[in-house]
């Protein structure tokens, strides 16, 4: 019954094993490592993208910072959704890497939408050298609202920001999750929405701790390398960064492990679902939810021994945000509803 | 006979199994876990600091930077050695993170002197607004040239730095190395002889990827927690991080596995000392060393499959970095002496 | 007929008679003039503040920048209105010197609200180390919105921010104009209404180009005078900023243009009033209006010989804002309302 | 008897009589003034340069910053001078706006050769992503020693930059003097010298306040608009810096100022020389020198109203900075003399 976060999970035994065996002898340093090479070949083949290229770093804060200050200059506008991650969540680490300016979208459940996402572009980078600049789109799926986005969803967000010529960045801390929810494919999702640069998650899905960022116009790799060290997120034993990724898209354990997150989820919310008086904020589309249920439900929940994060809640209710993982069982998820 | 670095050594068996140990079942994330706690106290408890707070980054580099960051203003000047990692590896991290500049300090055998330092110190900051001001002090132990400092080394340079009322940064990648060279307690070594904040290392001597940032004086921690989050260098499963670094300091493993990478160290150049025609560049005080020796030799030994980085030298001679690890076994050395 | 800006005006005659006298021999570099020791008393003397320190900036940009940069850790969140100067028009400036972030406060006509701002608030900061933590509150006076805080406003706001120990700041680019239209003494209008720090602008009000920051606790001074050499914005003939600010402040010239701006804009906004089919987007208490009118004004006013910016309008309007200066004369008012 | 520094001059008359012109009437703000036209063509001419784009700002420091930001990347190197200008007397602003590491390059009287210049190019960007990248090279003409760089030597440490395909900068705070020392055409001490980005300074040498940066390639243009409003450094009345200009480059104004320092500076010289005990640290070639005499002469002048800055000396010597300005005498001078 932990439903605090998908990130209170340990990693998957595919993966530990992964670790342990690329422990044997001595390996090249700083990314040069023999399965650093495997997994760039298999993020290629993963994403239908030969020319792509892959660094790897060690948290998804890290990953999204970097992305963003490859593809937006210090002056640039970075439009994001109003409770996006890198707006609420990384404590200005996007800005510090980058130097540029968030800004929010607003928008239901998590998303925003070509209207609204058209109306912040058109109200920036009017005023000439006075505003920022219009600098690039950052989208998150699966959303911070537990929602999904749909390739098809994608590309109308990026086709707006591609009239501007900007670049546009995926955070997908939760990829996994929504290829899962959505069954398109990698590139689907991707470079064939317009995505130009992806957060890979690794992390939240069964890993200790990987996350790769993927660039699909592979103009930007070195800067990105630099970057990347500046920041000081290259490892040197980069092998044990690596061997995680190889583990982790091979024989698809990746969507193996958020096929099992996201059915606990829809166990979950389906249990949830024919109890009398609750309700969820958003649409439960993949491992997250926004559970609303009458008052006292907690105090019978945590003395069960459930443990999920707190939400404030309107007078009379409260409210929850439950997480579900590669590693929650039906027996969690039954467990926790017996006990509501 | 693989000298490249003490970065291409894998991880230690006992930091391996506590590590499979740490993946069972759920644990809080974000440094709050159970683990992490009891690097604390392990840490308080080594350094006789019971003050002491300790936060974990999984690279040398963020160690660094977020040690200096937090102690230096963004006018202010780093005092550290020429050759210094900071100043030389770490492509402008210390100043991204904190604005300022590193002032070179030079000294043979990578060490400052009272008098270089004094000298540094002394024209620093007495231009008003115009220069930088004087910010704070960094040395390094073991040093880029594999010698040590010994406590009284370390405290006769802090004790000029004390004058200025500056903050003292010791970078430790390698302090273990420094400890069993010197036989100096871990106290002996920092707070006691001056040092204020220690990036404390483990990735090169056995962990997989993990450095403390020790903070002798508390008043900084949050500061340095909030710089951590906004860098990127916050593990959300932070206990495959403080899992590393109990093994590390439990039960003498990181001065034992630090004897034997100096205890190579030692051999190799007792070895070296042997043959005809080789001299070391600095003293061999560690587990670092850096021999040259008569032209043709590079040829040889690589053909005999050893691999360490070559370096410049005088004409008709070769040069060479060779660094020892908890890994290096007599065969290793004594193949290599054998080839040479 | 020139309402584009009140910076399109030239400098009073007083001002530019004292540049002229200040050029009159040698003096002292960086600050260390005769003239700026009289600025200081004369600012301490104006705003009953015998501690206050003074420091000059050629532009209004780098006075907020460097007023928040010196008052907000870059972890922090500087609360400002939506459309503050600061979040609109200064290319990420205020960013830039800070790594701060802009958390943007709504409100009517240009001002945030107690109920705004305390919601603002209450959400900054709860997350713990993942979001920015609160940092500072920043305030405009005159409003974007052409509209004025009275002091009681200020201490309201101000106050919900010291609940928070928030330092505030004033942006004061138009700070003569919301004196003159309250009757509030600078006194009243800053550190009595919880004010820490102010930019008093006096470029857009007769100056060529001169801001003063002024603290009015000296606890940053120093930290400020670096800060604003790092910028690049210590003159070294400061004498020609002091003289600037020495006749502004003088013989209450900054009032007397101030004044004469502010009634030329209620002469304006009377005139318009009495015009079929004209709106003001805004109350009009100072020199700034927001007139919207039936379609074809724009053309009949432009070729009359107006200056002025037009603003997007609702279908069949048009819409304006029109500065008025201390150089507006009674006769360029009545020819825009007779070309009207 | 002045010799302080040429900042304690005031502004000549014609550019001051300019500037009072220029206040005549409305114009309008932020550059798009009429004045700021005129000295566009007018730089383009005097440096027989048709693409050359300027952008203004008041201080020297700015001019740099901005420059140097604008051609190197956050993780590159800046080649310069030990102890040039941005080195030593701008507090980080170079870092500041760049993000960019100094690399000093060591040379007698203030001019790095192209042996010294040869050496640190080789020894920087060969670690690959562990160290800073080769960025770019800036050269100060006159240097900080007094000396003066002739049009071939800036072309052969230039060539040297060329071949890495570094972009060149010329920190021109005493431009005017290092022309006439030398007799070379505006353009033949920068752009056919292989300059790329120059920073020409007006206010020691005549203005109040007056920096132009000339870009010799228009393709950076935009770039540093943004950067120098980001900066804070775009003034609102920019006809009071662009009328400052006009009048320093019309009717060979900026010439014949540096001329009369130029002058001034060698009869100081030529009568020092005469003086037993006298010596010089630098060869005296424009308007600054270093002289050293016996101990007590400080004391003599000083009394005699003397005003320079003393500098550090051997024993039994006393050492000094003096500077000639555009409006310093021949009565100065031979004061001067007679009282030593």
């Amino acid at each position: 019954m932990r439903f605090a976060s998908d990130n209170t999970s340990g990693a998957a035994p595919e993966v530990m094993a992964a670790l342990v065996r690329a422990n044997d002898g001595y390996d090249r340093s700083y990314g040069a490592d023999a399965i650093m090479e495997r997994v760039t070949v298999l993020v290629r083949e993963t994403f239908e993208a030969p020319e792509a290229v892959v660094h790897l770093v060690a948290t998804g804060t890290a990953a999204n910072a970097l992305a963003i200050a490859t593809h937006c200059p210090p002056w640039g506008a970075v439009f994001c959704h109003s409770h996006a991650h890198v707006a609420e969540d990384e404590c200005n680490a996007p800005e510090f890497y980058s130097g540029a300016k968030l800004v929010l979208v607003p928008g239901d459940h998590g998303k925003m939408t070509p209207e609204t996402l058209g109306a912040a572009l058109a109200r920036t980078g009017e005023s000439g050298v006075h505003g920022v600049q219009r600098g690039m789109l950052t989208l998150t799926n699966v959303t911070e609202a537990g929602t999904v986005h749909t390739p098809a969803e994608i590309a109308a967000l990026t086709a707006l920001a591609k009239a501007h010529k900007l670049p546009c960045h995926l955070d997908g801390a939760r990829f996994a999750n929504a290829l899962v929810a959505t069954g398109a494919t990698p590139a689907e999702m991707t470079w064939k929405a317009g995505v130009d640069v992806l957060s890979l998650g690794g992390t939240k899905n069964g890993c200790l701790g990987v996350e790769a960022v993927v660039l699909f116009d592979p103009a930007k790799a070195w800067e990105l390398e630099l970057r990347r060290k500046r920041g000081g997120h290259l490892f040197s034993k980069n092998r044990f960064l690596s061997a995680q990724m190889e583990a982790y898209l091979s024989d698809n354990l990746w969507l193996r492990l958020a096929a099992q997150a996201n059915a606990m989820g829809q166990r979950l919310a389906k249990g949830l679902a024919a109890k009398p008086g609750v309700a969820q904020a958003h649409p439960v589309q993949a491992n997250m939810q926004f559970p609303n249920w009458p008052e006292g439900s907690h105090a019978r929940l945590e003395a069960a021994g459930a443990a999920y994060y707190r939400f404030p809640a309107a007078p009379g209710r409260e409210a929850a945000r439950l997480v579900t993982s590669w590693s929650t069982t039906e027996a969690d998820v039954d467990a926790f509803l017996a006990a509501f």
